[in-house]
């Protein structure tokens, strides 16, 4: 492309100060250096993570940043020694890396990778240490590895999943965080089986992905659980099958879920960052077996507690980064799958999906960055 | 037998009130109703949570009662409808029951059944709500459904491990307790690997146990961790390959094996009750995919905590109540693996048990109560 080896201005919403509105600005992104891969954002949503840091309440958060990290685009231009990508092929970015390499990845046990955390987590590229992105020689940070709020954006080439062609971006880019993390967490980290029973605390898109796992995994019923009735009509959809507001009830809603099942469910997802709620999603866990996972990112700082005693008796805590997914891996298949309709990312659920981010987006101001 | 359907008047250890000693005192034991099988106990060995209970911290412990859960004996008679074992059949009683009809039973999934748990937590037998022990009248409460500080005392069928008749009662009756846990939270709640590195907080009967379950697993290194250097010796010949004792150190303890460890260790074992321990055992445990399983019972209304971070980034948090054996089925199978010595509970290592039983019986002066 005539772009390469070019430094590109192109449009960006760029987060000067916690807490403040995003700011469409001319940004100059540099060429990919060695290992690194330019993109062209082409679809990018919101998640909570990026609301977050936004929100200054993350310590790790830094500023003058490029938020953004659920995207599809095309490759624009890659830098020496990459050889998985070229210019032209679709791709999702990928706040996950998977370098195949490290301890991690060769492991078998996890999905995640620790090839380009140190730089990913400082705002930087592994390679100089120093950001791609600039306002008139002023760096602005990178976000998560990813910073898709960016009409261009560079990433590791460890972060790229090379996707079918074929598919559409403005759908698919939701498989880049919310929607993997909730299928994932069902499918790789609890592994739902066919009769079990579910809770979901949060009906936002990770809970609705949740719910569309369970559903897929056989589940015999799925509890939404949300403060915010309205969820309540679209997650039909997805497959919850009751609905309990915490809001009706005087009892903590741990004995709620306990009572409405007889001894507690088999598997429970947190799918909103609030530590009571993960106290609760473990202690409505079936004694003997319930399995929780947090999904939610909760405040800094923050803890979780219970008595020892709901682990002794047979209930199990963990948690879930990205599903438990292999980024460069099985993004491309989920990809596939939602290609295939094979019964796992109904059209109709991606388009619900979208049209959250939408909203989103539109809350943001964004849609002067997408073209 | 001649005592048969009698009442049989015999030597217990009555514990009247918390924290006192116990008295030797001569009881009455009622003969066995519907369900209920009579033990005449010949070895009994004393476990933290005799000592727990003891101590009046439990706020769930009832007093006058009789104390004891780790025991093996000979069944002297059994009540109406008792098939499975008959006078004369050498037994080890199990807290943990095994009815094979219950939701927990059948569920294939837990070690933990619900059959006769409302009448031992009272510290009655189901049949009656009553208790079939008597001083002049005056019920003594049950305790943990097992009671074996006494000479004869009376159990629910399904709490009653058959085992086989050449097994020496005074090292097999260790398998009613500690050795079992430490050994099934080993083999059946962790599911150590062959390679992996394993951390033992507390090197009492049940870090012992697990040390050697670990070693029997193939583990690459066993780092036991007691601020009492004087375990270090005998964890020895238990498998532990490293020490480490908190006290030599300034660092948070968890910091101390993530630093010996490059990262963390793959699995850790907290076996001593203490809930800040409990945290440092999970914090210790590799990121992505560390497990550790809480053994240890911590004192009423003590909770446990940690950062949601530590689960999200793929540790694992689980815990045992008796190392996931079910009793009746599979106690009997580890007192096999012990007479065949097949690699598994080496008979001087059951001799190191017995030793350490044996100091604390003395210090209980339960001495006078085995015949
Ligand atoms: N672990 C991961 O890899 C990963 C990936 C993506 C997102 N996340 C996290 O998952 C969480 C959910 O993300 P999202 O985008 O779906 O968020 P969201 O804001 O769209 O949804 C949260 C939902 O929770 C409900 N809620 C809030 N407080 C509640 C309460 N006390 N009880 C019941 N319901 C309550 C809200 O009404 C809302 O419907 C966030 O914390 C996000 O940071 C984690
Ligand atoms: N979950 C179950 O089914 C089950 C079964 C049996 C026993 N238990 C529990 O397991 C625990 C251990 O039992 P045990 O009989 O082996 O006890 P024990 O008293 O023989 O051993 C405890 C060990 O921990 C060490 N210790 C104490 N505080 C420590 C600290 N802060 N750091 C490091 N080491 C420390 C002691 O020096 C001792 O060696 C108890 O809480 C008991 O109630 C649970
Ligand atoms: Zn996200
Ligand atoms: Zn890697
Ligand atoms: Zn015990
Ligand atoms: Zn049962």
């Amino acid at each position: 492309m005539a772009t390469q080896g070019q430094v590109i201005t192109c449009k960006a919403a760029v987060a000067y100060e916690p807490n403040k509105p995003l700011v469409i600005e001319d940004v100059q992104v540099a060429p990919p250096q060695a290992g690194e891969v330019r993109i062209k954002i082409l679809f990018t949503a919101l998640c909570h993570t990026d609301a977050y840091t936004w929100s200054g309440k993350d310590p790790e958060g830094l500023f003058p940043c490029i938020l953004g990290h659920e995207a599809a685009g095309i490759v624009e231009s890659v830098g020496e020694g990459v050889t998985e990508v070229q210019p032209g092929d679709h791709v999702i970015p990928c706040y996950q890396a998977e370098c195949r390499e490290c301890k991690f990845c060769k492991s078998g046990k996890t999905n995640l990778c620790g090839k380009v955390r140190t730089a990913t987590g400082a705002g930087v590229m592994m390679n100089d240490r120093q950001s791609r992105f600039s306002i008139n020689g002023k760096p602005i940070y990178h976000f998560m590895g990813t910073s898709t709020f960016s009409q261009y954006t560079v990433v590791h080439d460890v972060s790229v999943a090379k996707i079918d062609p074929q598919a559409p971006l403005d759908k698919v880019c939701l498989l880049g965080c919310g929607v993997a993390t909730g299928l994932g967490a069902v499918w790789n980290t609890a592994k739902v089986e066919p009769g079990a029973i579910v809770a979901i605390f949060g009906l936002g898109t990770v809970g609705l992905a949740v719910a569309e796992g369970a559903k897929t995994a056989g589940a015999s019923r799925i509890i939404g659980v949300d403060i915010d009735s309205k969820k309540f009509d679209v997650a039909k959809n997805f497959g919850v099958t009751e609905f309990v507001n915490p809001k009706d009830y005087d009892k903590p809603i741990q004995q709620v879920l306990v009572d409405l099942t007889d001894g507690g469910v088999d598997y429970s997802f947190e799918c909103i960052g609030n530590v009571s709620v993960m106290r609760a999603a473990l202690e409505c866990c079936h004694k003997g077996w319930g399995t929780s996972v947090i999904i939610g990112v909760a405040a800094s700082g923050q803890e979780i507690s219970t008595r020892p005693f709901q682990l002794v008796t047979g209930r199990v805590w963990k948690g879930t980064a990205f599903g438990g997914f292999k980024s460069r891996s099985q993004v491309p298949w989920l990809v596939d799958k939602y290609m295939k309709k094979v019964n796992v990312i109904c059209i109709e659920f991606i388009f619900e999906f979208v049209a959250l981010a939408v909203v989103y987006r539109n809350s943001f101001d964004l849609t002067g960055n997408q073209n």
